[in-house]
């Protein structure tokens, strides 16, 4: 995890939230490899891990990371699956390694514990169960801020993809991993990669808690494919705009439809294409693909 | 479903095989967009879809997938959570897209369903509930052919990697889909592709469980990580070497080391590299990086 900055700062900044451990773990291992001239060398590859949560001491989830920022990630992912609806129910949120376990005490439990986890959604290539049955309420109780008070211009667009392009990256030493920032302008906020897309933004919605932070001028940039439950996830943290290095999936493309908001794809250098919600993006035209020749004579 | 008979014939061709729908979906879809030129133009993107599926009346998950063989991902889903050990155990796989729904019908019934299907464990970037309880249990039930008996020539690798290159695909056409291919030698058996690499797994093998087919001669191929998952179900089926264009994470590092398999990741145009299980790789030493060169005089 890159943050402005230190993480452990940033944790430990706001004293209203739960207490937590800061259970951080080295991101990658060198191991020998042979490669096509059949020369060993040694690479860098993501070291993730099993993490087992467990929530009032029943066992919720395991989930697989790289451990940058465990803590928050189990904050977040507790958010994302809607089992708690505000900070203070939880209490403390503490990382052991040895078992490999994250503890969450809440306070006064969680209401529906049961009904809550029981069904199981396979998602698009990256799967947290999402709850699927009440997408409609879901949808409905999403409130993102109309387009004349969230937009984005392609200047600024331009200026996140090039903070992006600098950004040093596990990707770019290990490969293998997802990475997801979050911006407010071309200001980053927060940049963190797992091994799944998914942990990355489930950590940023704990960090976004941790520190009050509000999504609706902010933007989300992911490497990730931008899925119905990825689009599903940063409405629900508030963020009506979305950048994605890579495509959309059908389901992701009509979700941000119904939800009014902007999706960006293909996003690296100076290109990318807008998918949906066209009306928060001030194009700002660019000189024409073919401009026109005045040829004399 | 790309193969090199059309899967329909594929499908029919096994008579002792369960009694299955042929509900494969159209795969991609035409969006508008808007490019960084400000102009509006049509692009394809993949059509994922739910599919829940239920056995024996009972709902146990719903899988996102684009449809192309649905039958064969559902039985291949099964036998990758080792729901089902034997393809006679399944009696008929009926998928209905209008609910959305595929009806598994077994003989005689799961035993252990509950048991089987309650752990949850959240997989690196692309999860499906991996039961890790009893992994070593699965390790040590795997058995692999020894390395004098199943190599790969650098050669061999090389022809599949080029007949990958000139493989038609949705990727392609539409991006965000992960591919996965079964090769006997150079020869491309079978390519599928869907939203997640697990489902493309998955479908690759129900086709060898309706079609008989071995694994200990054949090669895996994935656009997708080596994460530990995606190791242990090629294991499960059999295969022991597999090859991805994209990297590998610690846990499919350790965890093919365990089980003496060969991988190459960033495989791609004619480089890769070995990450384990060298000593069933022929590497056929290429000519050296910096050929000495003779100096007349």
């Amino acid at each position: 995890m890159s943050v402005a900055e230190p993480l452990q700062n940033l944790s430990s900044a706001t004293c209203a939230g739960p207490r937590m451990t800061q259970a951080g773990q080295p991101l990658t291992r060198e191991v020998e490899v042979l490669d096509e001239y059949g020369q060993r060398r040694s690479i860098h590859i993501p070291d993730e891990r099993p993490l087992t949560v467990f929530v009032d001491k029943r066992e919720l989830v395991t989930l697989m990371t790289l451990g940058a920022a465990p803590e928050l990630l189990v904050l977040g992912y507790l958010r994302n699956q809607r089992l708690i609806d505000d900070l203070s129910q939880v209490e403390s949120i503490t990382v052991d390694w040895d078992v490999h376990a994250a503890a969450v005490r809440t306070v006064g439990g969680i209401e529906a514990f049961e009904a809550k986890t029981a069904r199981r959604v396979v998602t698009t290539g990256c799967g947290q169960g999402t709850v699927f049955g009440d997408l409609q309420a879901q949808v409905d109780a999403i409130r993102l801020p109309p387009p004349d008070k969230a937009g984005i211009r392609q200047s600024t667009l331009h200026g996140m993809l090039e903070v992006m392009r600098q950004q040093d990256s596990i990707h770019r030493k290990a490969g293998s991993v997802h990475g997801c920032a979050l911006f407010r302008g071309t200001e980053l906020l927060v940049f963190v990669e797992d091994v799944g897309r998914h942990n990355a933004l489930d950590t940023i919605a704990g960090w976004m808690w941790m520190h009050g932070v509000d999504g609706a001028d902010k933007t989300f940039y992911t490497t990730g494919r931008l899925t119905s439950e990825m689009v599903m996830k940063a409405a629900q943290m508030g963020v009506p705009i979305v950048v994605s290095r890579n495509g959309v999936t059908q389901m992701g493309h009509a979700l941000a439809s119904r939800l009014g908001m902007t999706l960006f794809g293909r996003a690296a250098n100076r290109h990318f294409l807008c998918y949906t919600g066209f009306e928060r993006f001030d194009s700002e035209p660019e000189p024409q693909r073919s401009p026109v020749r005045v040829v004399a004579g």
